[in-house]
């Protein structure tokens, strides 16, 4: 038994062993509880106080996955994750991320590996296509699209961009810039607003559907406008992380536009659905949007991270965040013919995330992936109508994707109750959540390995224990 | 032959055979060249102008691997990579980084996979006291680690909790406040403040070895508090990028103490040496640091990304990133007894990074780490003994760590000659760089199959070409 660690065969046979390990712990997972039983601290207590000095055996390690990691987990994969929106993987994915890291390489100019870049904008290229946003966002075009972590890094980035496109215009401080979302948008807004410095976040009032009011967001712009305030980002959201509400894109670009805002679209979620025509009405009016978002590791099967991040315009932001000193200076660069994705975001270095998504999208090919929203949202819509169907059950949100938010009809305590109940079964994990202070159940439906007799298992529960 | 892309059979057949291929692939570098040849456009050439409709075969997708992207990168990976600085993988790092993607579990919170947070904070800890900085930086004291995809994000993340301790200190707005850094620090201190709106960034220039003019930082504090700015943050690095220059720590860190600016230290790549305590003198004076980061991504044998961000006192971080919607709340995080890692950086998910670091540290044990860093500080101190002793070679800077950083004696034009010559020959990749407006050659020890061989191999072709 070799402990060196450069050794290639041991890595052959460490590797297969894993493989299988991986393989096993997905086909078990449903014989496990959604979410381990653990305490804080229970996780440390199983580890040494100190790293090891001398090289251990991999036996070890795989021995201390079974017996200190898995037993410390919350299985996102587990088929009945109903909780948050879902972080969807598939063997594909997975070896998409190992290929990555066994190639090691690291794309932050275009030089730095020519694949890494041409793979990451060829492919979201291929997926403007596939979601029928504006042609123009194409890298091929004027806009482009890149990999991020997370749609709070994309929404933090286009937060930066319209600050300094304000700044620019109107040399405003951004103490005096406001950014305007819905109460129910996502908290990267605020918390992407705080970390780029702005000095106002609005989060308008939304209307009986959890959609933003169009009117109380005019109110504000005009308010602040008049106040000496400078209104530069607004974002809408297609599909709030609360209920999947659906700003209407079309009318919050046109104030974006009136008043020289930054037009940012959150569908972080919902974007996966996009892949099916019939839900891009959702986005209607998206030609009048500066930036998009959404992630790929929610509802594509392309595990965390790899968020998308499209602009409309790839010149205000490589301005905005392009800085040159004498180590990245490259003769390709200078050309002016290759993108450096190290211009798209805050960090300098990157690995080749596209090669998942390239794994993903062949292995799937589009119409398996249409495939799978489309049965993740016909076993939300058939839950939402049972539960409307049930006198015992409200449902509170239109589900036009995967959530189903309802309420029992008995009130908050009884629905605070029923949340606890579900969660206590250890079969199924669902989101308490509350809106306009009463609590909500959230059920997120989609995660990778969710079928049919998942769902209808999980509305037995509920109505057992209604 | 399946298409179906849920078969964990198929995943178990795919895998062993990317697993053989990855090793396969490290295996062969060294017969490659080091970056392939490759001009813009060439790879997406060979890409389908479409994604496909329908599912394809896995060896499809591994014949392309060889024919499209193997073709179309730099091999970080080979041991000829003498570029930038090195961004180690190893073995254990490729498993860990698998085991992650298999797992797929999101640890924006405690809650949502305990075992993920325990272990990143254990880890960390474990790391503390394997680096030698101060006790007080574990989760156990009033500090923390955390990881961060990059230094880049790291340095943007203390350049914002810095913004807001100068608001809530001077009320000053950012546009007045200024962040210092020497004319050699990375460019993301310069980006990181850019992105967070500072007004001001003072590149303050170095002394005869690169590391900054104590003098001079002294005098622009002085003079910008005197023009009515607030400084408000400073970074001392410790290896720069250029040169792996050293700035005196405990120096900087009393300038900020007495004008109470938040204290960065940026060691991004010679981090990773302070597990050999005799480099730990490099930062003496770390005790008065408020945040620190270095890259296990570069020269600890761990894949791209992982960056360790420590911060002496975690409470100003959390209080800057810290938002809370109802859809985040949880009873774990509600008792205090817990971290929730989504307030120590921007992004809110996060993937279980931790795994790989900790996959790393048993497979080389902490001596086998020191010996690695060992091993490439003395390849570069003997290089640049050669290079010294040669008359046709100038070495510019120090090499304290495993950067050796030369130029020819003929001048500018035979330095630059010699720079392309070396890469021209394509067995090995060096960064031409300048500084004070004069070319030199950066010499990167340290890749992850570099050894003794490979180095003289490069000296000879040096004392050839030259």
């Amino acid at each position: 038994m070799t402990t060196d660690p450069f050794d290639l065969d041991a890595f052959r046979r460490d590797g297969h062993q894993l493989i299988e390990w991986i393989a096993d712990y997905l086909e078990g997972l449903e014989s496990r509880p959604v979410r381990e039983p653990v305490e804080p601290g229970d996780v440390r207590a199983k580890l040494p106080s100190a790293a090891p000095e001398h090289p251990e055996p991999f036996a070890d390690t795989m021995a201390d996955l079974d017996e200190i990691v898995v037993p410390g987990l919350a299985h996102w994969q587990h088929p009945g994750w109903f909780a948050y929106f879902p972080a969807m993987s598939s063997p594909a994915a997975i070896l998409g991320e190992l290929a990555s890291a066994g190639l090691g390489v690291q794309g932050m100019l275009w030089s730095t590996s020519p694949a890494a870049t041409e793979m990451e904008s060829h492919v979201l290229d291929w997926l403007v296509d596939l979601t029928g946003v504006p042609q123009s966002w194409k890298t091929t075009g004027e806009g482009g699209g890149v990999l991020q972590m997370s749609a709070s890094d994309s929404t933090h980035t286009a937060l930066v961009i319209a600050r300094e496109q304000a700044r620019q215009r109107s040399s405003a401080s951004a103490e005096n810039m406001v950014a305007y979302a819905s109460s129910q948008a996502h908290s990267s807004v605020e918390k992407g607003a705080r970390v780029a410095g702005y000095g106002h976040v609005r989060l308008i009032p939304v209307d009986s559907e959890f959609a933003i009011d169009l009117g109380q967001l005019r109110s504000a712009v005009t308010d602040d406008i008049a106040a000496g305030l400078t209104p530069a980002f607004v974002c809408a959201a297609v599909g709030t992380t609360g209920t999947t509400a659906v700003d209407p894109v079309r009318d919050i670009g046109e104030i974006a536009d009136r008043h020289d805002m930054w037009f940012h679209v959150d569908a972080a979620y919902a974007g996966a659905a996009m892949i099916c025509p019939e839900f891009r009405h959702h986005q209607d009016g998206l030609e009048s949007a500066d930036s998009y978002t959404f992630n790929a590791h929610k509802w594509m099967a392309t595990n965390f991270d790899c968020s998308i991040f499209w602009v409309a315009d790839r010149r205000p932001l490589i301005e905005t965040l392009s800085i040159l000193p004498p180590y990245l200076r490259d003769a390709a660069t200078e050309t002016g013919a290759v993108i450096d994705y190290r211009d798209w975001h805050v960090p300098l270095g990157r690995r080749f995330r596209a090669l998942k998504l390239w794994f993903v999208l062949r292995s799937f090919g589009a119409e398996g992936l249409r495939d799978m929203i489309r049965n993740s949202v016909d076993q939300a819509q058939n839950l939402a109508a049972w539960l409307a169907g049930d006198p015992r059950f409200e449902v509170i949100a239109p589900t036009p994707f995967g959530l189903v938010s309802f309420r029992h009809t008995d009130g908050d305590t009884a629905t605070t109750n029923l949340a606890e109940a579900i969660n206590s079964d250890g079969s199924f994990y669902i989101t308490p959540s509350e809106i306009d202070g009463s609590p909500f159940i959230r059920v997120s439906i989609g995660s990778t390995w969710t079928r049919q007799h998942h769902v209808d298992q999980l509305r037995d529960l509920i109505s057992r224990l209604a």
